[in-house]
């Protein structure tokens, strides 16, 4: 991940686009999608234009159409689009074969990259709560299912305790998107990302008490 | 905190407000400051009016600038108020003596009650990212810093690991922030509040994993 190009690499399977059927297509769409990115992520959605988007793909003002039929529907596909970047970024990050909490330590370095690279996410993903609240929360709870998966897993590998619930998913989530905020977007003040990655693995490992309690 | 009444109970202390000399000044502080938390809520920032606040406070709308020189002004003591709010109701549901542990499980406990009462107080804080990053970032600033502590005095003490730094206090936050997201505020499935901070708990305490890796 950590030297890849800059612009996001998930392939568009979004919704609410029009699939193009050709190499040229896809290669357009994803053009306006990285576009959108950058027009949303300086300008905020209300501030946003169509005509900004297309004038940063280098795109006709009337291709955009061709792809999606508003400015909410292309926020909508680049919420998606972002969150199944999200997906991938985590998963690039996970090579087997590899302990369950091994993949949760490098599930979270993964997101830390992408998020260091790719700074706008928070401010799209965090705007969508006001523009459109229910991609908004599609994206967190399908982050949450995953996370639950991979805890199930665990669980039944023997290597994580047989009691998590959804409950422990939402809070691994909680704290990977705010060590995201903190370390990836705001500052990092010299602190590594690995310090960071470690840090939540020694709490997921074995907690903060110096004994079981 | 369960059964209080509905409005945020914090005094205000709120910067951007030019402070009240009165008891009477104070009342109507107090009135504008939760007509601003409805307003803001049920609007957003943008939609919100300084007119529908006055209206719902059933307060002049020349007296607004008595406390406020602006819409912005308001949204800035708005977001320091309901920090203050936060922090209150987390100390309110600590009862000392507790060991550390059991302090985190009843300040998330807290946090989550003052949630389900306030669901307002998520979209507002959110919308602060936007509308004021300043107050946005010194809103979760303060609150890492607060549980850093926590952290801190529970190594001293013996009971947390002596290893826990900033970005466990963020880890925790992160926890606390989506929990409440999830169980407070989008949809509780029958899920009690325990269940949630049992969870968090246990997770603090032990860690996910079947023994210490």
């Amino acid at each position: 991940m950590g030297s890849q190009n800059s612009t996001i690499s998930a392939t568009p399977t979004a919704e609410n686009s029009k699939q193009p059927r050709t190499e040229r297509g896809r290669k357009t769409l994803r053009k306006l999608l990285d576009a959108a990115t950058v027009e949303f992520g300086e300008n905020g959605f209300h501030e946003a234009s169509i005509s900004g988007i297309t004038r940063r793909a280098g795109v006709a003002l009337g291709s955009f159409y061709t792809y999606f039929d508003s400015k909410d529907a292309i926020f909508r596909a680049l919420v998606v689009d972002m969150s199944n970047s999200v997906k991938q970024a985590a998963r690039d990050a996970i090579t087997e074969p590899m302990s369950a909490l091994d993949i949760e330590r490098q599930a979270l370095r993964g997101f830390l990259e992408f998020a260091s690279e790719h700074k706008e996410i928070y401010r799209i993903i965090d705007e969508a709560e006001f523009v459109d609240p229910a991609s908004y929360r599609t994206h967190y709870e399908t982050i949450a299912a995953r996370i639950n998966d991979r805890l199930q897993t665990g669980a039944r590998n023997g290597e994580f305790r047989p009691d998590l619930s959804e409950a422990h998913a939402w809070a691994l989530m909680g704290m990977n998107v705010f060590l995201g905020l903190r370390y990836s977007i705001w500052n990092r003040d010299g602190d590594s990302l690995d310090m960071v990655s470690d840090a939540a693995h020694s709490l997921l490992a074995k907690g903060i008490a110096t004994a079981r309690q």
